[in-house]
């Protein structure tokens, strides 16, 4: 884990008014120092500086300002600087490598966030929940992150660490002890009650990570029908509430074929089955096998129609979406015959659906409704809150493992096993749980895994 | 020309690990204040403060550094104040949203460079060259960008200005003499003099603009041949050479068939014909009038060929091309037959060319050769190292204008017109100069129509 040398980066998407320059290391101060006309190391900590980017050969590259920041009070806790340029894809270039051939180095993914957590500002699910935040598209996902970078779950371990910790030491008291063979220093019946109640939150973090993963990657739902029945007229409908500010969302990494829509603050990742037109048979077999592949990939299927399906149809997707919540919606209610509408088709479906629906795409109506049923059909537990949830599929498998093992330790407790056996499984949680918050017992290659998904420049 | 209230926009594009939101206006402290913890109306002038964005409902939205900038002594001029917040398109909206509730509007595109020009912080000149260089991308055109935003452009003008004073003042005291007809206070020789010098330099500031306007837009390179003679291969070889450090350029608008590859310094813009398969007569019919389009578009021709083209095919090349440099490479010498490839094909060759090489885009053969010739054919003028070079279309326009009024005055002069006629001429190449840097003439449409290319943020 190299820590003594300077990094830097750019922290911004290219594209804008303005492009951000980082450099943290010991040699931060010196290096922006010999590209500009000011003295970094006389600058205070946390001030702002205009200055000029100076090519060897007298060029003006840029008028940039040059925030300061020292150790420890940085993002790194390093001495930082961050260089605000004009956001020109030359002038980044030519400052970055000018930055190098001053003694800095290209920054990984995520070495920024790397050093802040190698010196102690943060721990490692903290590290984790900055790419995160940064990821967060809705309210959901950002809270989560955001409480997850705010320490709520590293409050939660450490919790568990400490009542861990107990059990070990009461333990370790009835091994020092083990030439008695009758004593018992600690009271298997509180030993229990302490680890079931550690088995009771491991599980329940654990748990919240169904939930969790769906909050965060969005959850997917297969929209799916004959060409013409309106599925682009609805998924058009329902990105148009979806306004925003920034327009242009460049760099975030999206699936072509998948609109996110916000409902109530969730993501859904409408995978559209693209208006394959039926002119061949091969072309509509590939229409089938495609909108079965979204079926599978799906939680909840969306199934428009606009005349009764034929039975073989229907009992297709029944087959297909048993494991999953099935919409179907009858579109184009403004069209269809006023008095056919009034029967219920709902009872001529042989198909069990989860809610059925009568819809206008083209004119909106009772598509809040429409809304209202993949909402409910997302099926989300309700939270207290403030209460956590495990979003990172790292730190469920460390719980699942944590859990496995305490698991264990009260089976053996139950078996009466002695004190020397079951305290191996309790050191096994102990490091499981660890792993989560980072701790002594990180390698270059865990880390490596974790930070080679961030950006570059965080 | 709305100056009171108070803009906020997001001045970074979306997608990097940083967003940066700008706020300027006389409100800028008291909205920051009220979304965050952070009593901005008690900090110092730049200086950087960690705080938190909290929601009305008490949610932080994020963690952020706030950059404090106070009156005259800021971009706009104004109290501002930059926002270094998580990249992450929800808090971007979300703080936006938060600052707009809380007194902001919504900046237009460039309305911060317009309130530094509004509030006399730069010129309009200056104030075009920001959103040049933003868009600069090879050391050609960040060099122009970059002398007229210090403000090179306008120390000429306001040269060619004074010497226009001058000459107005001595034909003013003429007018106010008027009335001894014979008197005449100025020299007509000196007049004459002054006039021609101030013609000669504005005509040689218009005259740049030629090449201006192709440093700054690239110049365009038709590159034709038949499907499979090896532009593509071409076009990936010279695109090699063309490393950066920032390799994903987002958010810059780039016509799709057009690949832009720097030679020495300066951008030719490769307008693809696209390999059109010439399966059918209708089909090879659009594949040659595509190809016609390009060269009718293009400064350069490169004509890529592997056999020697048929008599009627050169002559309508030689046609399309009359007006262009043609440049003819030899694709494929790595493959040919090497006794032939001996022959001077080139004597063969009935049209009249630029150049003509052999190459092997494949194994890169010559191709140095081929970017040499490329760079030549474009003639650009010499330029001293620091001679102005005009690149906007609005400033060449105001000096034709101004050039021929200038004209006008000279020729009134060697026609022995009386002052008051003459004065007219002078107060109108006055005018035309002083559009280019604004001064008092600028309208709100004139403003509007500078700004709206601009991005939001700048």
């Amino acid at each position: 884990m190299l820590k003594n040398d300077t990094i830097c980066a750019l922290a911004t998407a290219i594209g804008g008014a303005l492009g951000i320059i980082r450099i943290s290391g010991p040699k931060s101060f010196d290096a922006v120092s010999s590209i500009c006309t000011l003295h970094c190391e006389d600058c205070e900590a946390n001030t702002i500086h205009f200055t000029h980017i100076t090519s060897d050969s007298g060029e003006i590259i840029d008028e940039v300002l040059v925030s300061i920041f020292r150790t420890p009070h940085s993002y790194t806790g390093e001495n930082s600087i961050e260089i605000s340029c004009h956001g020109s894809a030359y002038i980044l270039n030519k400052v970055l490598s000018m930055l190098i051939a001053n003694g800095c180095r290209q920054a990984q993914p995520g070495e920024f966030t790397m050093r802040a957590y190698l010196n102690g500002r943060i721990d490692l699910s903290q590290a984790e929940a900055v790419a995160d935040l940064i990821a967060s598209t809705n309210q959901a996902n950002h809270k989560l992150a955001m409480s997850q970078l705010r320490g709520q779950f590293s409050s939660e371990l450490s919790l568990l660490r400490e009542n861990l910790l107990k059990l070990t030491s009461l333990l370790e008291l009835e091994l020092d002890f083990s030439d008695h063979e009758d004593l018992q220093f600690a009271s298997r019946k509180e030993l229990l009650y302490i680890a079931k109640t550690i088995d009771k939150r491991v599980s329940e973090l654990a748990a919240s990570f169904k939930a969790g993963n769906a909050i965060k990657q969005g959850i997917p739902v297969a929209i799916v029908g004959k060409t013409n029945v309106g599925k682009s007229t609805l998924l058009n409908y329902l990105l148009k509430d979806d306004r925003a500010i920034v327009s242009n969302i460049h760099g975030t990494t999206r699936d072509i074929i998948e609109d996110v829509i916000d409902i109530q603050g969730i993501s859904f990742r409408f995978i559209d089955t693209a208006g394959i037109r039926q002119t061949t048979d091969a072309i509509e077999q590939l229409g089938i096998r495609r909108t079965y592949q979204a079926i599978s990939k799906a939680r909840i299927v969306l199934w428009l129609i606009d005349t009764l399906p034929p039975q073989a149809e229907m009992a297709e997707m029944a087959e297909k979406s048993k494991d999953k919540a099935l919409i179907i919606a009858w579109n184009k209610i403004d069209k269809s015959n006023n008095s056919y509408m009034q029967l219920d088709v709902s009872e001529s479906l042989s198909v069990p659906y989860t809610k059925f629906l009568r819809i206008s795409a083209k004119y909106g109506t009772n598509l809040d409704l429409l809304e209202n049923a993949i909402y409910q059909a997302a099926d989300l537990p309700k939270f207290h809150e403030n209460s956590t949830i495990v979003t990172s599929i790292r730190h469920y498998d460390a719980l699942v493992k944590a859990q496995e093992s305490i698991s264990r330790f009260i089976e053996g407790l139950n078996m009466g096993l002695s004190g020397d056996l079951l305290a191996e499984d309790l050191r096994l949680t102990l490091t499981y749980l660890a792993e989560i918050t980072g701790g002594q017992i990180t390698t270059n290659e865990m880390l490596g895994n974790i930070f080679q998904h961030f950006c570059v420049g965080k």
